[in-house]
Formats: C-alpha cells, structure tokens, sequence
C-alpha cells in the first residue's frame, strides 16, 4: 500500500478519501502495532493541524454555550478540534488573540465576538486563513456568517404583543456596535409602524452590555418616561431579566402591569417567575452550521462566501398578558 | 544572541525565562520584522504544543461553563490554549476522545467527567501524561484533583433545615458512580445524624443522571412515601429544578409546602420562583485551580499529587422556611 493511502486512512479528517473497507482494515492493523498518529508532525506534512479557534464573548454567559456545542460536536464528528479561546469582557483582546491562534497553526477560525466595524475582518481577511462568523455578523458582510433572522424575531414579538392589545411598547436595545444590537433595534421599529404604532407610542433605551445589569438600568429608564409602554421587548434574556429586577424595584408586576418579551430563550428561562415569553434561535444549530460552513471552506478555499440566515420562533409563556384596563 | 533565548523570548510559555527587558526587546525587533511564531513547528523543537485538552460532561449544562472560563483563563494566561470536548451524554466515548487528545500532542489534561471506577485513570496514568481532574475525583485519588468539599456542602443544607424546625428531610441524590452523587448523599446522611435526625425520617432517591427531567422524577417518588419529607436537599440544581416541577404537578407550594436547597448556585436559580436557597461553590476559582495545578504537573512531572478542596457556602433565598404546623 502507498504511504499517503495509509496516512489518509489513519486521518480522521482525510479517511473520507480512502475507501471504507481499506481505511477499516489500515485502522486495525495500526491498532494491532500500537500505532498512534503524532498529529503535531502529521500537521508539518499535510499542512493542517486539524484545529480550529473558537472566538467566545463570555463562555461563563448561559447563552453562549449551546452555541459553543454545536460548534464542537460538529468539528469532532469531522475529525477536527476546537481551541476555545474566551474573549471576555475586553474586546481590544480580540486581534491579538487571533493572532495567536493563526501562530498556533489553527485551520480556520470560528468569530462569535465580531462588532459591526471591527478591524479584526479586514485582519483575518488579509491573513487568508477560512473564517465564519456565528450569531452576529460584521457591517460589510464581508465574511460568511451564520446568523438568526434578527428583524423577523421582533416582528414576532411585536405582533404577539399588538393582539394582545398593547398600543405603547418599549425596547431595551442591545450595544449598537453589534449587528443583533442593531437589527434587532431595526426590526422593532419597522415591525411597530407596519402594526400601525405612532412614532410617539415607541420607545427605546439602549444597554451598554448584553448583561442583566445594563438591562435593569435600561428598564429604569424607560419606566421614569411619561407614557411609559404596558410591554417590553429585550433584545435578549439576560436584558429581559434586569427587567424583572427593574419591575421588582418600581413594585410594578408582571404581567399584570407590564408585559415582557425576552430574546434567545436561554437554558431555563421557563422557571421564571413568571416564565418568560421569548424568541426561540437555533442556537446548536447555529453552532453546527457555523462549524460546517467553515470545514467548506477549508477544504475549498475559493469557494464564494456563504450566509445563512436561521428562522427564529416565539415561545409564548406567562410574561406576557393583556394590558392592564 | 543565542536562537534559544530568541526562541524563549518569543513564547508564551517560555518567556518567563528570559530576562523581561531583553525578552521586550526582542518581542519589539521581532514584531518589527512582520515575525509569527510557528507553533506547530516550535512545538516538534521543544517536545511541547502548548495545547491542554478539557473533557467537559456536557458544555450547554450551565453549571459547568463558569468551570471552563476558569480553566481556560488561567491556561490562556500562562500561554497555554485549551482544546475543549465535550463528551456529551456518551461517557463510553471518554477513553476515545482522550486518546484522540494525546494523538494531537497536548501537554496535559483536565478532566471534568471521571466516574468513580473510570478506566481512564489507569489509562492516563499509564500515558504518564500531566492529568488534573476537576469538580469530580476517582475513587482511589490516583489523580490530582480541585474539588468542592461536597459532604461540608451537605452539612451546611442539612443544619439550615433543621434550625428552621425541619425533622423529616429528604434527599435527590445524584449518579451514585460519581463522587459528587456519592459523596453528598453520604454527607447529608451524615449531617442528619449528627443533627440527631432518626433513620426513618431520613428520606432518599437517587437521580438516574444531573437532570430536570430525572430530578422531577425522583422527587414524585419522594412525595408519594408515606410520611413524605417537610424539606428535600438535591445534589444540584438542576435536580432541583425538577424538584420545582414535581412539586406544580402535585399542586405543592414551595417553600410553605415543601422546602427545597439546591447545590451549586448556578446561573439565575435567584431568579426562579421562589429563588432557590442553595450551596455555593467557587466554580471558577475550581477551574482556575486545576489549570494552575495542572501548569505545575507539567513543569515539574515528578511532584507529589496534590488534592484542593475548596468550602461551599450557603446561599438562604425563598425557597426555604418553616415546616407548616
């Protein structure tokens, strides 16, 4: 047998290439010799080390990890691994931590961290190394990404909330710098006017950070307004649970007085107190996309850049009622 | 200058060996040059990749990320990444997915799955590769581990209990093949003895596996015996997650019913209704811990295995309180 037939055979990124009896018949006569692959030089020969980065914005966030698994179970079931390096909360980190990925030889990168104008596109871009964006996509588009359709969540929710009768609703933002901060802002608003709502009945507070604190403050906000709204939509859960703790302060309750929607229906979100209303996203399965569109890449790099948009749909629970008379 | 104070300089694992000033002047020439370490190739010279493999039971759990950002914070720190799979709900794959992990050249592992008879131990052990087991221990302490004190944690629940008045005290245990499942179900029975609690009034079912779902089941078998606990202590909680959805199904009140403490104080559970009274243990302080435990080992392979056991504290919330008369 030629080398190169054994090599792919004991590969699991390349035993595809190989014919299934041959690659299981290599396979346990390596096992038979105590064969195992040293995939750091195999790596020197190939060109490929088999690992891929794997940007996180805060792996301890519960809304994170589904994603993250998805990511990873599709890579290992490919023969690849993931390094998952945690960004964290500074994001000036980001390119010198790409950096030191590509220095380690990584295959391709997988970016959940990405901000609309970010410096680290154009970086990876001229570096020619396979790159997908997950959840959040950069403002050009410039890089295939695999994201939920942020506008047709708040349209959801928007329209959930109008045939409950609500007529004054309120959004807390996510960061702007980020495309579901933004889309998300974007399709409460256009979802608003297309239900018919005066530009007066919308209103909007931004939270600096996707966390529950910026998300309580926001809510503060909004009910010190006059005409304050019957209904909130967040952009995401962790903001819709600041809400609750901002409505828990004001002795308003929920949802008697005021209705909330959350976003992302992160793990447990249904034992609230009430269980929160929310726009479901795929997130295994973004994760899962993200990772296969990127092996694509690898293996065809001139291949046109892809993005796929997943559908998002509304879990209706207990935060969300008719207005109060 | 001699290539190895360059190439020392120029790692992140082994700058600490040079002088900072002349490591910062050849950092500063190097970048200056458009230089990139080629770790792959580094790694061949110097026999290490700079890469730790974590085997994590099942990243979209809550409980556990905090533990990984732990883990990988301390290791990116140090210069080290970590190669992060998740064994999922398939434990028989956890030899395999090891295997896999030495094959790609990590320097070491933290393993956050090990059974208390887990094969893999002797499997590591006869590696010799720098191994760290985290959350959970084997039954031999043949590993050096960072683990919560899980019978102090039960202590701390169980005297909760019995000073609101409580007498009659059930417990969801966890998987008895695991230490934390093992050893809190004999540390609460432990604590109910020393409180003077009596044999019969001492109330337990074990939880087929860390779930809701198993969590709700095992406290439906705990309602239905005669003389049912006034209070149940689950080992975590997401058993007593399930505990919350047993107690609705049987129109129960928590805690004017029935009291409930969980363990761990995972994300949110202060928002559930009622918030959950229950023991706290330093997730990433865990994580830290066993990553630097684990840079140890590496540097110094024949030292004596050492075994952290952080203290859990209570957290007391709504779902605590009197028995009713």
């Amino acid at each position: 047998m030629h080398p190169s037939t054994v090599s792919r055979a004991l590969s699991p990124a390349m035993s595809h290439l190989v014919a299934p009896e041959v690659a299981k018949r290599i396979r346990a006569a390596a096992a038979a010799l105590g064969y195992q692959v040293n995939v750091t030089a195999a790596g020197l020969r190939t060109g490929r080390s088999g690992l891929i980065g794997v940007l996180a914005p805060d792996i301890a966030d519960p809304g994170f990890p589904p994603i993250l698994s998805g990511v990873t179970e599709a890579l290992n079931a490919a023969g690849y691994a993931a390094i998952v390096v945690d960004v964290g909360t500074d994001p000036s980190r980001e390119q010198e931590l790409v950096d030191r990925l590509i220095a380690r030889g990584v295959d391709g990168l997988v970016l959940a961290t990405v901000v609309l104008n970010d410096p680290v596109v154009g970086h990876c871009l001229a570096a020619s190394i396979p790159v997908v964006l997950v959840n959040r996509s950069d403002s050009g588009r410039k890089l295939p990404a695999v994201v939920t359709d942020d506008e047709a969540g708040m349209r959801l929710a928007v329209d959930h909330l109008v045939s409950l009768s609500h007529r004054r609703l309120g959004h807390i933002a996510g960061p702007q710098d980020v495309s579901t901060g933004a889309l998300r802002r974007a399709g409460f608003k256009a979802a608003a006017a297309r239900a018919g709502l005066s530009p007066q009945t919308i209103l909007i507070e931004a939270a600096r950070a996707y966390t529950r604190e910026d998300g309580r403050l926001a809510a503060l906000r909004l009910l010190d307004r006059k005409n304050a709204p019957t209904a909130i939509v967040a952009a995401n859960d962790l903001l819709a649970l600041g809400i609750y703790d901002a409505l828990g302060e004001r002795g308003l309750k929920c949802p008697a007085d005021i209705s909330v929607v959350g976003h992302n229906d992160m793990p447990y979100v249904d034992m609230l107190a009430p269980p929160l209303t929310t726009v479901r996203i795929a997130q295994r399965e973004m994760g899962n996309q993200a990772a296969r569109l990127l092996l694509d890449a690898i293996a065809a790099p001139s291949a046109r850049r892809e993005r796929v948009v997943l559908e998002p749909t509304l879990i209706v629970r207990g935060s969300t009622g008719k207005p109060s008379a």
